[in-house]
C-alpha cells in the first residue's frame, strides 16, 4: 500500500484544522478599531496553533518522504494524530476567548503533549514497518528532539500552574524548537542517495 | 474511467466530515475546569463518531485499491455513502448535547445502519462493474461482516428503547470489530499476486 | 498547462460546499423525536441541494476527462461556475428554513439557473481552447441538455409565482433529468477510441 | 522535495478559505425579499474576496509550474502567505456586516497588502533556491506588478481615511489589474522550450 491516500487524507484534515481555527475570530460588532480588542487573544492564541499545525505538517511531510509503504497499523496511528490535532481548535480557541487564563492553558498543553506523543507512535509504527536499517530508522535515531519537546509540554502544563503566562511561553520556545523542518531527515535521504551514486 | 478522483472527492468529504465534527465542540464561556463538563459527552460522542468515519475512510482506502475502475453506477453508490456519513456530525451533535438519551441514540443508529447499507451497495456496484472474478468479489465473498454490522446497528437501535446506553454500546462493538482495516481484501491482493508468480 | 491542479481545487471547493450544508441542520434543543420537526425541510433542501453540487462534480468530473489542458479563460470561467456554486448551500438554507416560501424558492431557482449559465460558459471556455474537432466540442454538440435545463429554471422560477412547491418540483425535475452523468462525453471517448484502432 | 504536496495543501487550504467566507453570508430570519437586505453589503464584499483568493491561486498555480522543488525555507513562506490569507474571511465579514466603514476597510486592506508581501517574499524564496537564471528569475524579473500592488493597497489604506468607499475601489483596481493570470511566467516557460527545440 503506497503513502499517497494516507498522504492526501491527512493534508486535507491539517489545512482543514487551520482554516476553521479563523472561525473563532468572532466578526466583532461595533465597527471602531476598539472593537477589535477581544480578537487580539484570540489572534495570538491562532498565530500559535497555526504554526504548531504548520510544523506537525512541514514534519508529516518529510516523515512520509522517507517512508515507501503503510499498513493498518500505521492508518490508525496516523487517524489517533490527527484526532490530537483536531481538538487544538477548540483549545486555542478557549484559550484565547478568556485571554490565557490556568486551565484553558493547561489543557492546550496537554493537547500538544498527547499530539507529540501521537507523533512519536505514529513514527515508531513506521519504523516497525520499514525495519530498523530504514532510512527513516537512521535519520530519527532515538528522536531525542520528539522526546524532549513532549517533557517540554509537560514542564510547560506544571508551570501553567505558577503563572499561566509561563506555561504559555514554554509551548512557544516548543514551536521555535520545531520551526526548522526536520533536518534529520533531509540530511539522511541526501547521505543515503551519495552512497548510492 | 480511473478511480484517481472519486478518490480525491471522497478523500477531501470525509476529511472535512471528521473535522467539522469538532465544531460542535462549543467553547465554554468559563474558564474553569469545571466550565468543560458539557463538553465531555459531546468529546465521547466525537470520539466515537470520529473512529467511525476513520473506519470507513480505512475501508474505503482498501476497496478502490482492489478495483481499476468506475463507472456513473458506482459514483452514485459512493455519493450514497457520502450522504448518510455527512449526516453523522449532525446526529453525533444531538445525542452529545443531551447526554445521550433516546431519540438522538435512534437516528444516529438508523444513520450508522443506513451507511453500513450504503457501503454495501458500492461494494455491489463495483462487483458488478469488476466481475465475479475479479479480486474483490473474491475478497469480499458474500461480505459477512458487512451484513452482521447492518444487523448489530438495527438490534442497537431496538435495544436503545431498553436503555439507550445499550443501544450505545452496541454501536461501540460494532466500531470494534471494524477498527482492524478489511485483512480480507489486502490478503486476497497479496494470494492474487503470489499466484502471478 | 495540464488540467490536474484545476480538478484538484474544484474537488476541494465542491467537497466542502457540499459538506457545509449539513451545518445548516442545526442541532435540536429538545431531545425528542418531535424537535426534529424544524429539520425536516431543511433535510429535504439539503437532499436536492446534495444532489445537484453532486451532479455538478460528475459532470464537472466527465468534462474534464475529455479535454487536456487549460488557460487563464478556463480558470476563471471555472472560478465563476464555483462562485454560483458557493451560493448554493446559502439559497438551500433559506428555503429550508422557511418552508419553502416564494422569495427564497425563486433566489435558489435563479442561482442554479445561473451555475447552468456558469458550467455552459467553461464547456464553451475550454472548446474555444481544444477546437471544434476536439473530442469534447464533438461530444457536447450544441448542448441541448445544457441549454433546455436552463430554461427550466427560468421556467421554475417563473411557476414559482403560481405556487413555490411548482418551482421547486421544477428544479427536482432538472436534477432527475441529469441524476444520470453525461453519457455524451464517455460514448465519445469510447468511439473515438475505437477509431484509433 | 518535490512541489506536490505543498501545492495539495495549498489547495486545500485556499479551497477551504473561499468556501467558509460563505458562511458569513447569514440566512436571513425573514422569508420577504427584503430580508436579503443585510446580506448585499456581505456579498459585495464576499464577492472582491472571492476574486482576491482566485487571483492568488491562479497565480500561485502558475508560479509553482515554473519551480521544480522546494524546500524548508520556501514551505514557511508558503504558510506565512495562507495565514494571511486566512484572515481575509475575517476582515471581508467585518467589512461587509458593517456597510464598509472605515476600519473594517483600513484592516481589509493591510491584510491585502501583507499578502502581497508575503507572496513576494515566497517568490524570493523560489528564486534563490533555483538560482537567478532559473525560468522563474527570467519570468519575475524586479516583479514591478507585485510591488505596485503593494504599494496601491497601501495607498487604498492612506485614502480610505478620506472615504472608506475610495480605499474598497483601490482594493477593486488592485484586483483588476490580477485578474488576468500572470503571463509572464506563462510566456517565458513557452519562450524557454522554443529556444530548447
Amino acid at each position: 500500500m503506497g503513502t499517497g491516500r494516507l498522504e492526501a487524507f491527512s493534508d486535507g484534515v491539517l489545512a482543514i484544522i487551520i482554516t476553521i481555527m479563523v472561525l473563532e475570530l468572532k466578526v466583532p460588532h461595533g465597527k471602531a478599531l476598539g472593537s477589535l480588542k477581544p480578537v487580539y487573544p484570540i489572534l495570538v492564541s491562532y498565530i500559535l496553533s497555526f504554526i504548531n499545525i504548520g510544523i506537525y505538517w512541514n514534519n508529516h511531510h518529510h516523515l512520509m518522504l522517507s517512508v515507501e509503504q503503510v499498513n493498518g497499523k500505521v492508518m490508525w496511528a496516523n487517524m489517533h494524530l490527527l484526532f490530537w490535532l483536531s481538538l487544538i481548535p477548540f483549545s486555542s480557541a478557549w484559550m484565547g476567548e478568556n485571554d490565557f487564563p490556568l486551565w484553558p492553558v493547561v489543557v492546550y498543553g496537554i493537547i500538544l503533549a498527547m499530539s507529540g506523543v501521537a507523533y512519536f507512535l505514529l513514527v515508531r509504527a513506521l519504523i516497525h514497518l520499514h525495519g530498523n536499517d530504514s532510512i527513516l530508522a537512521k535519520a530519527v535515531g532515538n528522536d531525542k528532539k520528539g522526546k524532549w519537546s513532549v517533557v517540554f509540554y509537560i514542564a510547560g502544563v506544571a508551570l501553567a500552574f505558577l503563572h499561566p503566562w509561563v506555561g504559555f511561553i514554554m509551548y512557544v520556545l516548543v514551536a521555535a524548537l520545531w520551526f526548522i523542518p526536520d533536518k534529520r531527515i533531509e540530511k539522511k535521504i541526501e547521505q543515503v542517495e551519495e552512497e548510492k551514486e
